[in-house]
């Protein structure tokens, strides 16, 4: 798949008159023949920003082209032109009710769906296209990209994968929008704990149908995206009984909640809204209950069991365990997702606050008050994550395109034992990545925030609106701490492995513990950088990182072992060796691979070496982004004997605050590449032209009742009375 | 004021028959006179926290009693009861409009002003209680809190403090409810650069008048809380101009904007409603600006200047930068009271997750599920924050009254040298303790909000809107990383007197740097604890503290030296060392500060000794709070030599999590003490009876439109045409 992301698609006549609701739309489309990498990306407007966009270091277009390639740049315009073009998705300088951002969150889902941006032939071309779709989406509205999602992936990706051939109605049904989907698995007192869901189809082989049952309030399934107004099908996680009444565990079914004639629930579905969240209040969040309600036979996804019209259970899986694992093993692509999405969400917040950071003054040392970038603070607090940033925005990219792999390979029905440890690999790295990648967009989301000074706590700026809508990153699919488990699972048999086979290769598709057979050299290295300069070089931090794993395997491995010794059950062993040890160690992983893949970036992309022009200041991100990461592990480093003496803090520190004021100049640069156009940005103190002033204050006054007398007027002129003290006090 | 805190108040007749408008409203008095300790703190509802209440070591109410005191715990039923029995207060499960928000939060501004909680009478008796009643009001709603103090304190208190006797019927009109106040101080493109300001104010003899000018948009007033619809007056900052064009800086003056009598903004004035902001949207915060404004003379605030009326300007500070000093000084208030706000955010978060976490089960060692407080990793998130809250709790109650103590100096006129350095010193601890408090809450909300898992996003549990609400408190009343800077200069200056003064003591008013008579002999000690036991004691980390604040001192001071010695101005020297140097420094004393406070509580709160029986839990709070602290800072004592070879990171990090166990049966328990009553804390998942499931579930179903069909359900089923792709592609 070298070629995949640089492939130009056919340009196509435009057509206008775009018509919000019964006439397919037409999406935008650059008109011209002549192509060259230019006409893809237009110039900036002149004005306060120049300064610092004259001062980078490279060309940013060039950056951006490497980056993404000319036929995503054509992909993303594509589709930020159409939306931008089409007065449904205009944007408002003010906050809709919550039943009007569901009505309008519904109606954009519609329209994308007319649009139909990526048709199959488009992307079997070039599978990448599959999440810069939702990106692009979602960075203009999470709500409508993961309502998307989860009626096209999350319903009827799952019913392709879990389903059989009697299931097809439904996926083109699904296609076409004749039905809207949704996937219920949470009940209200079980989320983790997948197991342990307790909603009950028992087979009748009277009438050879499920019948559905919520035995209690707590099974109620909730949190189900889409479920809360607009879906007609749920695939349902329920316990599967057989006439017989032994249970065969949890299976999956496609339910129908609502009669898509109507939108009406059917008798026996008690189905809601959950009403408002944090953020994300586009999507419509439900809750289902069912009482006694059947459906056929033929509901249940039949691939990895079923019930016999006679009610008698079959499954190709002997280990129930191993059934589970595969039916859940379908949806690890989630985390992938969601690693992608927390790197958009620095896309966002980053230009916001690193464009009025260039523009805003404020003190100097004369007179003239100078930019707060010019700021050691500033750059050091905003600077660091641009790097991480660019560290994401290249590992969220290479690794979708691994777990396309993994995916070919599934379709393709691969049994072989490279394919399962694809994808081992792949769900241990999903399991960590997501909470790095979420924890990073949260921090640097938050430190955007702050960076921006009160202006950044006013609504139509958008910060926290990101921040709001990042957050569920941290607990769906999977909560952050509790998924890390999982990487640290995964590592610590592969440590044993690398201990029996000593000094061998550990093979791992992905490679990512390829050092693995220098463990015992790695674990003797030691620190040698000594100047500020031996420092700026990415091999420093990525040495350092590989003894960090390997200590933290050997040390984890000791603690369990402890934990044991001192008479604890596994269960609660593992559970005391987490804080310090395994969530450390499965967190120092991923920062390796996401170094390690930035290391090989400034190499070469997908296959294109990377411009020299571009190699410098690619080069001072990746050192920065692994000092400023390793920088937080120094107490361990010494721990482990790793560094010694009071100079390595001080190299490492120093190199980062140089680091920063050598990326100052090209802050803005940088962001620029990262940045989606200002109608998606959507932050009147973000916009490209940066007139941070001006546009704020064009936002302000064109809110609602900006300068109208409030209508409870009288109730400040008519006066309170005022109780007075008792006398005897 | 050692006996302040205990004073009982004396009890008074109930009236009945509330009422929303007109007539003065009576609080809820408790009506027995057979006053008991127990009586004012009720038992909860027997649920399923029971067991871990069971468990505890300690007397929830002795402790509650110890912290509070009975007449705080009094007044604090007193204010919340009469909310909770007024509908004027009731909670709605769902968010109102904008608008409605306003009105809402005007109205309950105006209600307690009618409730008149908190006489002069019994304020003179116990000025904590002026702390107890924002903080009370704040957990119900800040934007209530806020507007009330906006009026009261940033208007009424302002124009009393900078003002002289022809300000009084302001004063009195204020008080009344006669006027409603704001603070107009930022402009749109200045913050914290004060002096900055660009709105002037001329005066004209002719008609002894000034007249008010805004230069140009960017110099428009703005972020001014109750200005966007419901102030009458606004103290402005403007640039004094006298006839003679001569500019004398910014002074303060009392400015009419709308007519109390039509709330119509006066000609000249255009003020309008910023809109919506992140959070705290009760508040109408506004902008201003003036075009050729006129204003008596008499509204000068002329304690540091005046115009005489020939329009000769005269003052009793010869240096404009003294007197700009002292006219902020009387600001310094706000970041003592935002040292509370943020204690009173974790007294709101920390009880919905510890509560949740206490009750909510997910996996086990057996097929019984055990609560998620169980495990080590859910301890080791929350319990070192409920250690940080009872930390803060007691710093923010004594530090309040040590800041009563300089207001009662500057009342009394006292110029004494003794008063002045007690204002350089609150000044000095108050940088520090608003960025510090303002980040732990930050943090430990965030970290309340992931540990409710899916259930911590759902609004109507509102660590949503505490984090919203509590954010600004990064960056209004000084930026955070801003105001930092005027804690570490202080120390700097500190710390080049106890050099000069070597072995002799640095006498403060507050004792905050006692510990510099020691200088070398601290800077020369080590860490000697080697085994998590000795660890179990506050003194270790005391001890680190002190050579941490030491060596920082040292260390920043040095650097400051290089910078400037590498020829950088000293504006610029400064700003470079602020990373790792000046911000960790001004981070380490009021880490220090709080936990030496905290020592203390060990001993005695306000006079009274510390009951034995709870001086174990203290003592385990106290010593966790600093190992949690002091464990960021390992690098820094490696790298300073504090601390060498592998067993220090060990010994702190395990005696951290032997604590966490350790408290982990106290955990609802110490939540129990700090919460406000149900209707206050208003989460259906942190409520004292410990239903989660069944108040989230009866919560959600008492919502908007829970069951209803969608109006726009015909947008369904009127299917949509979905854009076929090209054939030539």
């Amino acid at each position: 798949m070298a070629d995949t992301k640089r492939r130009n698609i056919a340009s196509t006549p435009t057509a206008n008159g775009l018509s919000v609701s019964t006439v397919a739309p037409e999406p935008y489309e650059n008109k011209s023949d002549d192509v060259n990498n230019l006409d893809v990306m237009k110039d900036f407007k002149p004005g306060p920003l120049d300064p610092y966009r004259k001062r980078a270091s490279f060309d940013w277009k060039q950056m951006r082209l490497f980056i993404d390639g000319e036929d995503v740049i054509r992909f993303k315009n594509k589709i930020w032109k159409t939306l931008e073009n089409d007065p449904l998705f205009s944007r408002s300088y003010s906050t809709p009710s919550l039943s009007e951002t569901r009505k309008l969150a519904f109606q954009r889902v519609r329209q994308i769906f007319a649009y139909n941006f990526l048709p199959d032939s488009e992307l079997y071309t070039n599978p990448l296209k599959h999440k810069i779709l939702t990106d692009s989406l979602g960075m203009y509205d999470w709500s409508m990209a993961a309502k998307v999602q989860l009626s096209v992936e999350m319903f009827g990706g799952v019913v392709t994968s879990m389903g059989s051939q009697r299931h097809e109605q439904l996926i083109e049904d699904n296609k076409k929008f004749e039905n809207f989907g949704c996937f219920a698995l949470t009940e209200l007192s079980h989320g983790s704990n997948t197991k342990a869901m307790r909603t009950t189809a028992t087979y009748d082989p009277n009438t050879k149908e499920y019948v559905l049952n919520t035995p209690d309030v707590e099974a109620t399934k909730i949190w189900v995206g889409n479920l809360g107004k607009s879906a007609t099908h749920a695939v349902l996680y329920a316990q599967l009984y057989t006439p017989d009444g032994s249970c065969h565990g949890l299976h999956t079914f496609a339910v129908p909640v609502r009669d898509p004639r109507t939108l009406l629930a059917y008798p026996g579905v008690l189905v809601g809204d959950m009403g408002e969240k944090i953020g994300l209040n586009g999507i419509d969040n439900g809750f289902v209950s069912f009482n006694n309600y059947r459906i056929p036979r033929d509901n249940l996804l039949d691939k990895f069991g079923d019930v016999t019209p006679e009610g008698r259970y079959v499954t190709p899986y002997k280990d129930p365990s191993k059934r589970f694992g595969a039916s859940l093993g379908a949806l690890s692509g989630g985390r992938v997702g969601i690693t992608g999405m927390c790197t958009c969400n620095m896309k966002l917040a980053l230009p916001i606050a690193v464009r009025y950071s260039a523009v805003r003054r404020q003190f100097g040392p004369s007179d003239n008050e100078i930019p707060v970038l010019e700021y050691q603070l500033q750059q050091w607090r905003l600077i660091p994550y641009i790097a991480a940033m660019y560290a994401l925005e290249n590992f969220s990219t290479t690794f979708f395109m691994d777990y396309v792999m993994l995916r070919i390979g599934m379709m393709a029905g691969d049994k072989s034992e490279k394919q399962a440890e694809l994808g081992r690999e792949i769900h241990a790295i999903s399991c960590a990545s997501k909470p790095l990648a979420g924890w990073l967009a949260r921090d640097s989301i938050q430190e955007c925030r702050e960076a921006c000074g009160g202006h950044g706590y006013f609504k139509v700026n958008r910060l926290g609106d990101i921040r709001n809508d990042h957050d569920p990153n941290m607990t769906y699919e999977g909560d952050n701490n509790v998924i890390l488990q999982q990487t640290s699972n995964y590592l610590l048999g592969m440590y044993e492995m690398a201990q029996q086979r000593k000094g061998q290769q550990i093979p791992t598709p992905l490679n990512s513990l390829d050092f693995l057979a220098n463990l015992d050299k790695i674990l003797s290295s030691k620190f040698t950088s000594s100047t500020v300069e031996d420092c700026l070089n990415p091999q420093v931090s990525l040495a350092a990182y590989q003894w960090l794993v390997c200590y933290l395997m050997k040390d984890s491995t000791a603690r369990l072992k402890q934990q044991s010794a001192a008479g604890k059950d596994s269960f609660t062993a593992r559970n005391d060796s987490q804080a310090y040890y395994c969530r450390s160690l499965a967190l120092a992983y991923i920062e390796l691979n996401v170094l390690d893949r930035f290391v090989k970036l400034l190499e070469e992309n997908n296959g294109e070496p990377t411009p020299a022009s571009l190699q410098p200041v690619l080069t001072r991100l990746c050192t920065l982004y692994g000092l400023w990461s390793i920088e937080k592990h120094l107490t361990t480093l010494y721990q482990g004997g790793y560094i010694t003496g009071s100079s390595p803090p001080r190299v490492v520190r120093e190199a980062i605050l140089r680091l920063c004021q050598e990326l100052k100049n090209d802050a803005v640069a940088l962001v620029d590449v990262m940045a989606p156009t200002d109608f998606i940005l959507n932050s009147p103190i973000g916009a490209s032209d940066g007139q941070i002033y001006k546009n704020l204050y064009g936002a302000m006054m064109q809110g609602e009742d900006v300068l109208q007398r409030p209508d409870w007027w009288r109730e400040f002129v008519n006066k309170p009375v005022i109780r007075q003290p008792k006398s005897n006090l």
